[in-house]
């Protein structure tokens, strides 16, 4: 990994509202903000440091009904919401009463991030890589995607008016492919799984310079974008951090971010900084992150992914070690289930809640399940389940176990028989 | 149609809020409120009549996230929201100035509806019904569905834990069949059209006094959550009313409560009452609505259905004349589309705004195409498009155009030869 550099970025320097330097994450190297990945000093990744302003509760809730609210604490100008992005986030945290019944959770509530302009939580983190990139002079928006990461990409690049290069596994789901396509920018599927696809998009950064790849050579700010999940928790629940929460893991950047964005909410005093246990979710089918926290390990083995929920398929995720980081000195844990499990867990969230969450949520849910079962989740705090990925996406999965009770003629005595009455 | 009471109408008087009778469209009879939805004069449609306390913009700007801030507005109880429901709406209104451009209309604006709970606007009306329902004593959520009615009673079913009971034709799209039968309740295909499935809901509803058919015999309080479309439109613009908008027309249900909201908001001082006009749009394949406005006729004769629009494949609109009347009278039109404008509709807007709209969508935003075209609608007018359903739901209409542009090996090379560079 090298580090690139925006054709714009020499000497300039860039409106991104409270971000002030870039930082690496291993040895605390600062640089000036710019379209830069990897540290130069010791390749570890770069993260955005903040000055932060005055951020007041009431300025936050009269803000816009978006991720927006919050863009005091992005790496954006201050106008973001003024050049046209799909405006994501302000998504619905339920109240799971029936799912807490069912898992023997008292005090449970579900961050349903379905309702996100292209259906996952990838909106937000692609609404703030483009703005970000729009500052450093890019022009083209990129990405490496297992799928929910492309369809954002392709919609955020077809309302802003930016030409999108989006490379996919060939073997993603069907609904993936052609939600994506359907935004008529570069889509091209590559014969290989997500890791090869990531390196390839790698190569490609380092060759076409105006070429924004999301989650790689713009990484550090748009993975700042999954800090809105937090946010939002955090307000939804009356400007307070729950106890508990069951995120889940493939690159593992939205789960260092969740507690990021806890964190800073504590340590500027918009919520009691109390607290909080973060837990991450794997299949058991690719579990690298889940694999190294149960070995007491702190670096994280790369495997070959072989399971259902394809959108958390990645085989060497890029933030593995932060994510053991900050599940163990959270106080939480990483767990991982079954193909099996996952479907019984969006079938469950479905049957009580009335959400229907693509396999990633399935994941989520069953993990949530086992944590329980297993005793490293306390049924008695406040817990919250991040749904993060939509049920239409990745129908497959539960097509051959649903369906129809029956077909019947048009005829209220075959309905009656058909219902048992 | 004979009017249904449910077991606990009889002498009851119920809390709905602001609703104080329902009253007949036709011959203008009143009756307490109850669970009837036909005229027992005249055999017209029953509909919500009110006494709105008083309603300030401030109040609607502090109250829920969500159509509550509207429920005195609505025939639901102050409280409503304490009941777990799957509070939608809220969604966003876009500013289209590239699909605006495409169209040559100047000042455009999309309300993009898939961002709902279980993606198309049916979970307002859902959410106001079930409302209604558990005041009205009724204990099974039920309907007759082109599609994402389904999804939205058993998703609201569901999550309020009541038992529900869907009937579909057998011919609907996969995704909205299991995107019905995920959440568990009882989901029988009638083989049939929809226009067949209403009349057996009919049936069952005189049948069954404890199912709430939500557009049967719930109806009149169930049409009135669309007037929150219209809502939402006027507060989201700034507390002001559009100049036209563009609705698609199945029932006609939904255009008709989009002139109701904008006219109450105007008569209770929360709008200047400025001119509006309301234009229906319909797939040719299914445009009964249509050709009676052509023919200046003030009947609906029926059609048999035959368009990829599926959820607006109702060959019997109950709505019709209601329609007929709006449009006329706020000099607003209706007009059709081919399922080939019908495609071409869909990609327009992924391609401009990032939005994925099922068919529905598709028929909406041809259909302004055609209006504009034919010079039915004013270019010049400020103007919004309603997008009810998701993209995701309706695959096959657009499966066969779209798909990546290649499949390469993970070489950046390949990439390039693909991508012409
Ligand atoms: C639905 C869904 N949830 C969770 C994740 C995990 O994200 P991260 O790579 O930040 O761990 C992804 C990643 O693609 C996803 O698509
Ligand atoms: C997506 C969508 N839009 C619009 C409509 C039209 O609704 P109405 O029956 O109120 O005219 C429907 C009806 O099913 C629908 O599913
Ligand atoms: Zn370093
Ligand atoms: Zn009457």
């Amino acid at each position: 990994m090298t580090a690139v550099s925006a054709p714009t970025s020499a000497g300039t320097s860039f409106d991104l509202g409270p971000a002030r330097a870039l930082s690496c994450r291993e040895c605390g190297h600062q640089i000036p903000l710019a379209a830069e990945f990897a540290c130069a000093e010791c390749f570890g990744p770069l993260e955005v440091a903040y000055e932060f302003g005055k951020i007041r509760r009431e300025d936050i809730e009269a803000g816009p009904k978006s991720i927006w609210r919050y863009r005091g604490l992005l790496p954006v100008p201050s106008d973001v919401d003024s050049h046209p992005n799909t405006d994501p986030g302000l998504t619905r945290l339920v109240r799971a009463d029936r799912l807490g019944a069912a898992l023997g959770v008292k005090n449970l509530w579900v961050k349903d991030d379905t309702g996100n302009p292209t259906h996952s939580f990838k909106d937000r983190v692609v609404a703030v890589a483009l703005a970000a990139a729009r500052q450093l002079g890019f022009t083209v928006l990129a990405c490496p995607s297992t799928g929910n990461l492309a369809n954002a990409v392709a919609a955020a690049a077809a309302r802003a008016g930016w030409q999108s290069v989006v490379l996919i596994p060939s073997s993603l789901e069907r609904a993936k492919v052609l939600t994506t396509a359907v935004y008529d920018g570069a889509l091209l599927a590559v014969d290989g799984n997500y890791d090869d696809v990531n390196r390839l998009a790698t190569e490609l950064a380092s060759e076409h310079e105006d070429w924004a790849f999301v989650n790689v050579n713009v990484r550090p700010y748009y993975a700042e974008g999954s800090k809105t999940l937090a946010y939002e928790v955090a307000e939804q629940l009356g400007w307070r951090l729950p106890g508990q929460i069951v995120v889940p893991v493939a690159s593992g950047s939205q789960l260092t971010k969740v507690d990021k964005g806890f964190r800073e909410f504590g340590e500027l005093g918009l919520v009691e900084p109390t607290p909080y246990r973060v837990f991450g979710a794997q299949a058991t089918g690719c579990s690298p992150v889940s694999a190294a926290y149960k070995s007491g390990l702190d670096v994280v083995a790369p495997v070959r992914p072989d399971t259902i929920a394809r959108s958390l398929a990645i085989g060497a995720p890029a933030d593995g070690p932060y994510v053991l980081d900050a599940v163990r000195r959270t106080g939480g844990a990483v767990e991982d289930v079954t193909d099996e499990e996952v479907v019984e867990g969006i079938r469950l969230l479905a049957r009580t809640e009335g959400i229907f969450a693509e396999t990633a949520g399935g994941v989520t849910v069953a993990t949530a399940k086992k944590l329980i079962e297993t005793g490293q989740l306390d049924p008695d705090a406040e817990t919250v389940l991040l749904i993060t990925g939509d049920g239409l996406k990745t129908l497959d999965a539960v097509a051959d176990r649903i369906g129809p009770k029956a077909t019947v003629p048009p005829s209220a005595k075959a309905v009656r028989e058909a219902l048992g009455f």
